[in-house]
């Protein structure tokens, strides 16, 4: 879906960390950013209706979802973690084909461009629709390939088999595999995956002490907390992706930091199924890299990272004081944290960082005043302002316009017609 | 600031609770909702390039804000309420001049256009410009005229003034007093401020119980909780908004069910300051009329009802249980509790009822798929599905366009230069 095919782009004139400047991008990776930057011969110059005043920042990275769920938003609200999954999120996704996941994961990315989103770390089934997806809408993603034991040994190895026929295949889409959560995968899979993933330098991705339940369970069942059997089993390290992490404790997350694990935190998803508020004040002092992810549209119920770093950030105040979490604290966690935790050089506008960017409309009414530049970005704005979203050095968004939006819409709706009570 | 004059307005085929109806106003008022309803010779008939498939609902009412404070949008974030106030807020509206309150009003009345509200209840300093904004871009509102010992008799004598002359003179614009808080205004200005308010059948529009220290020193000052000294005082009647009410007991809450006061619950500002979290579960069992605010700009930083309605039910449920604050009671508090606690025959989309009205586009992703309406609408969408706003029957904003709307963005940056750092 990419929009624009020349292999160089330039921006004139736009605002980076309080500075006007000119940014150049060429083989997916920024070649010029300054004040004296000036286009070359062949260049594709951006042009917007609204370039009369942009800012240009790091796009947002979705550390935690499951894009397909999007065909679920709003099937079933105000319910907890297990009876909602069990009774209405699990029977809804058993009747789901391959070609609905296509549709829930364009609707998804389609959303997430919309909301100036650039990298999602998913987790779900038919991992290879949505690859496919992702290659077309042009944005970046780690693509999880999801296991659970009670799935079969079948299914088990045909999700082995789609994770060894994508891993390594593009610098754009990365892999993982995703043992689900402890209640769901044993040890066996457990150690299967990891050393699996470590075979390829790839990614493991998981829900982690996302309730009381689960912490209880675990202990009961292993006489260790979730944290702790998973350390005992070798699977924590730095290519580890945890989603939720709620209910520990200090040495637990002195164990996730010294393994290098990094955290998705996904305050409303934790809030709209009643787990819990995040040990903000904890984590931050542990220095484990924090991340943000918005968890699908069933828990939330969008993929708006823009609302979701701003939960973040007034839970903790509301929990931990108002000095807790500057909104520049914010914003890394929900940008280069996540860059840095798959090993993306990006997350950053400058020279030699990949070409990821997002211009926003600086005469939208929530940019104004600008005193604080990354507190209208968290605390004020909506995706309304995010006018332009370039992925790899190309434009995936151009004055909110996404390439298929209307087939995409129009399929969706159609699709899931067959799911409405 | 009107866009459309012609006296009844029509529009057809839009979605409302499920079924696709036909709406037609007049003089302010719908006077005819359903299926068979045509239009009559004359009629303006409504068209928006996003007709093809709308619903109609209830535009929100922002029960507590201070508009003009949008001029301090993100201007001092990260700290507590009394150092806040004390040390950044008040020595910039020191430097308020009146035609600042004016450009600050009217960046406020756009921001609550372009995201569905239709009312606001203000308590701020020279009402008579912001009344004047509001007469002028043609929403609702209550406009309070904020009392404070410490700014001297003089003052005081003319916020009187002020309130007397204009009360009463709009049915679209309502006055109130507004004695700003138990620890910034003594008995006696308290009870000639009620006396006033009833004499002219208005309101009385204040802070309670936002912070324990505001208890705190109350009980040390009073010997009594601020709920409680009010009571005794005679002031909470059903006249009464109080915004905030976070430290608060069942049988404080149960004298203001008794007196039938409204209370205006400000989930966002309460966590940014870390005030507190809300007791929604002793609050809804007391019966209490509740309803939402953003409050002002600079402990939020916007005026986005949709983002505030779903906080308040976010963190409910985290505190409180998924089941608590079902969609469908929150959107009542954000649309329908409003309008009856200010006596406004409004907040439903009935004969008879005020014609005020917000037409969402329904191809927006944020609707997409739409198992429930009230749902997708609290939990899911954004400002941009916000198509058109209509109040008493006349468009203020149409295909997302307010007029003046380039002239009000520029002359607010210019006004804040001088409070750049």
């Amino acid at each position: 879906m990419i929009m624009s095919d020349s292999k160089a782009l330039y921006i004139g004139h736009v605002l980076l960390n309080g500075e006007y400047v000119n940014v150049r991008m060429e083989h997916g990776v920024f070649t010029g950013v300054g004040k004296d930057v000036k286009p070359e011969p062949g260049d594709e110059i951006f042009h917007s209706d609204l370039m009369k005043n942009m800012a240009i920042v790091p796009p947002f990275y979705n550390m935690h979802t499951h894009a397909a769920m999007t065909l679920l938003r709003g099937y079933a609200d105000d319910m907890e973690l297990f009876t909602w999954l069990n009774e209405h999120i699990w029977p809804f996704e058993a009747k789901m084909t391959a070609d609905d996941i296509r549709i829930g994961s364009e609707l998804a990315v389609l959303e997430m461009i919309k909301s100036g989103t650039v990298f999602f770390n998913d987790m779900y089934w038919n991992t290879e629709v949505t690859w496919k997806v992702l290659d077309r809408m042009g944005i970046r993603g780690c693509m999880g390939v999801t296991l659970i034991d009670n799935i079969g040994e079948e299914r088990i190895e045909a999700s082995f088999d789609v994770f060894e026929k994508y891993v390594g295949r593009s610098s754009r889409i990365l892999m993982s595999l995703a043992p689900h959560a402890v209640y769901t995968v044993g040890e066996k899979l457990w150690l299967r995956a990891v050393e699996t993933v470590r075979k390829h330098h790839a990614f493991c991705h998981f829900h982690l002490s996302e309730t009381k339940k689960e912490v209880h369970d675990c202990v009961k069942e292993h006489g260790l907390s979730p944290v702790r059997w998973l350390d005992k089993l070798g699977v924590l390290g730095p290519d580890c992706i945890a989603a939720h992490v709620v209910h520990v404790d200090a040495e637990e997350l002195a164990i996730m930091k010294e393994r290098g694990v990094t955290i998705a935190h996904n305050p409303i998803s934790n809030m709209k199924l009643s787990s819990g508020f995040f040990r903000t004040k904890m984590v931050i002092d542990s220095g484990c890299r924090v991340t943000v992810g918005t968890d699908g549209c069933s828990s939330n119920n969008n993929l708006d990272m823009r609302e979701e770093v701003k939960c973040a950030s007034m839970i903790a105040k509301c929990n931990y004081g108002p000095e807790i979490l500057p909104v520049d604290m914010a914003v890394d966690w929900a940008t280069k944290n996540g860059a840095e935790a798959f090993g993306i050089n990006g997350g950053e506008i400058k020279v030699g960082k990949v070409a990821d960017a997002l211009l926003i409309d600086l005469d939208n009414e929530r940019f104004v005043p600008c005193y604080n530049f990354n507190s209208n970005l968290v605390n004020a704005s909506s995706n309304e302002a995010f006018n332009t979203l370039i992925c790899d050095g190309k434009i995936v968004m151009k004055d909110r316009k996404v390439k298929d939006e209307e087939r995409i819409i129009a399929e969706a709706k159609e699709c899931c017609k067959k799911w409405m009570k």
